[in-house]
């Protein structure tokens, strides 16, 4: 019996696939995957990777793959982490649902190297005892149909999102327990130690740039020169700043200019109009609809971020459609609903 | 010389075309037209017209063509009335100046049959005593390359929009008359005494309905199903109606339930979706701009409003784009501007 950590991981495309290989890399870990769409492939051929911090590779298998969680939670022994690096599409799969085969109260740690905010509130309350990790990855990786081409190289900040119930020793303890079996001498992964300011960081970008960009169909650059940039996209980070400060957290003074240079020369199309473009899923909950969540509970108002939120609402109802999640009948219902 | 009047008709396309040929059916004017996509072949081969009002013709032409607007100014009598047919695009081109080569001072009444709100008061400013007509059509016609083909009635509401500078008396009478050369017993067009009244009622769908529908990629249906009509078209009715109410006009108190039910039964696609989906330019000034000018000098708060246009304006701007109307370079200029 091996005296190696038992780490699997969920969704291994085209970031998730690095983060595997990084773990792997290290050699501290028992390391299972599980692969959907690619499975019968990666099972009998690996992985052919194409890395700029790995080199090429070709045939890389970890130790175990299983095609679904239920086949991960057969193994005997627990896992002490749960890595989930799938997107985030909360209004489809809860994460805490669909992790629950593979976790172990009180021993499991989850990882969630996944965008969104405030991502750890359903995990405390359905694992009471267990520690989830949060991971921020800035990586250009993507799966061209089984071969991973990682052109950016793994960074990654790595935190804890502060469970109430458990001391904050023992999060810090296990969220660097998490960094010593994937940091290595090739990736660039570092503790962070507030979970909570650097996912408010993330949403002065995401929760109005994102946004405006998905629903408008227009790079951050045209949405400058355009207008929408200081109609829209700079009022509703102001909305962002507020709830932050509300919920104790303090963004720098120069957050708004940092942000918007951040895209300095570059016709940059945010991840959620790319979504749109190609009638992918947004994960909007995590990233809007938590959000204005917590401004609801702080009693602070965020106009412009609730009607990008409920556009892109529709929007998502649209994907969904399209991606064959619904069909609707040839001829409208009538609804005898009185509108006022 | 005759004792006809001179009419002359701007924008024969689906809908123009049918004005045009019912005021010749009227036979009271003398009746000219500006065409200019299709200007050689309707000069040459005269319409093509199949018409639920008017049978099946061809070969149709009224006494002058015209290619453009400063041919038609060559004419040595005046206009008694110019009819403007063509989309309202006030950012692009304002129909004030568009019209000004055709216009006699205190003589030519405009005729405004286009989409739109308080569409008179640029023209009040450039021609003080000049009549401004406000026509609103429902028909269903479509230009064919050069074939028209009108699948609905032409129904038409006519007023006029209120020139402060002209008796009210004088403006009715301008109206009736040029009722009286368009009006005949196949179509539909009557008399309606407020413009202002009923631009403002058509509002409350095309503000609202157009407007979400436009930026969300769905139809009135699905914006309903999806629960877009409850978050965001019915409290943007509700400041519609705001609006209207401090600008003196009362809407009636079931004109949401009216306007939400109107497309039972359909999953209609508002125009403003049909442009988008079609890359064409939006009537966006004369539904949006125009209503949120009067909001803002009424001291009126309209929050969604006023995010549908801001959104709307940056999807303009990336169909201006698409149109070739300007280019931008390959490298994004940076702005050294800190943004706050």
């Amino acid at each position: 019996m091996s005296s190696k950590l038992n780490v699997l991981l969920i969704g291994a495309g085209g970031v998730g696939t690095i983060v595997a290989y990084g773990i792997d890399f290290v050699g501290k870990s028992n390391l299972s995957i599980v692969v959907r769409r690619d499975y019968e492939r990666v099972k009998d051929k690996g992985y052919s990777i194409d890395s700029v911090d790995y080199g090429s590779l070709s045939g890389w298998k970890p130790q175990k793959i299983y095609s679904d969680i239920d086949a991960a939670a057969d193994s005997r022994t627990p896992y002490n982490f749960v890595v989930v690096c799938t997107k985030n599409l909360a209004d489809i799969v809860k994460m805490e649902d669909l992790v629950e085969p593979v976790i172990t109260p009180e021993i499991t740690s989850i990882v969630l190297m996944q965008n969104g905010f405030d991502l750890g509130r359903p995990f405390f309350t359905k694992y009471p005892k267990n520690v989830v990790i949060s991971g921020v990855s800035h990586i250009g990786s993507h799966n061209h149909n089984g071969s991973i081409v990682q052109t950016q190289n793994d960074k990654s900040l790595i935190s804890y999102f502060d469970n109430p119930n458990l001391e904050k020793s023992l999060q810090e303890a296990e969220t660097k327990k998490f960094i010593s079996i994937y940091s290595n001498e090739k990736n660039n992964c570092t503790y962070f130690p507030d979970a909570k300011w650097y996912r408010y960081r993330k949403l002065v970008y995401n929760a109005t740039l994102n946004t405006v960009c998905a629903l408008t169909g227009v790079d951050t650059g045209r949405l400058e020169l355009s207008g929408g940039l200081e109609s829209l996209s700079i009022p509703a980070m102001h909305e962002v700043i507020a709830i932050a400060k509300a919920d104790d957290v303090e963004l720098p003074g120069d957050v708004i200019n940092a942000v918007v240079h951040s895209d300095d020369g570059d016709w940059f199309e945010p991840s959620m109009r790319v979504d749109v473009k190609k009638g992918n899923l947004l994960e909007l909950e995590v990233i809007l609809g938590n959000l204005l969540r917590v401004a609801d509970e702080l009693q602070v108002d965020a106009p412009i971020l609730t009607v990008l939120y409920n556009l892109l609402k529709v929007v998502q109802f649209r994907l969904k459609e399209s991606q064959g999640m619904f069909k609707l009948p040839e001829k409208r219902h009538v609804k005898d609903k009185i509108y006022k």
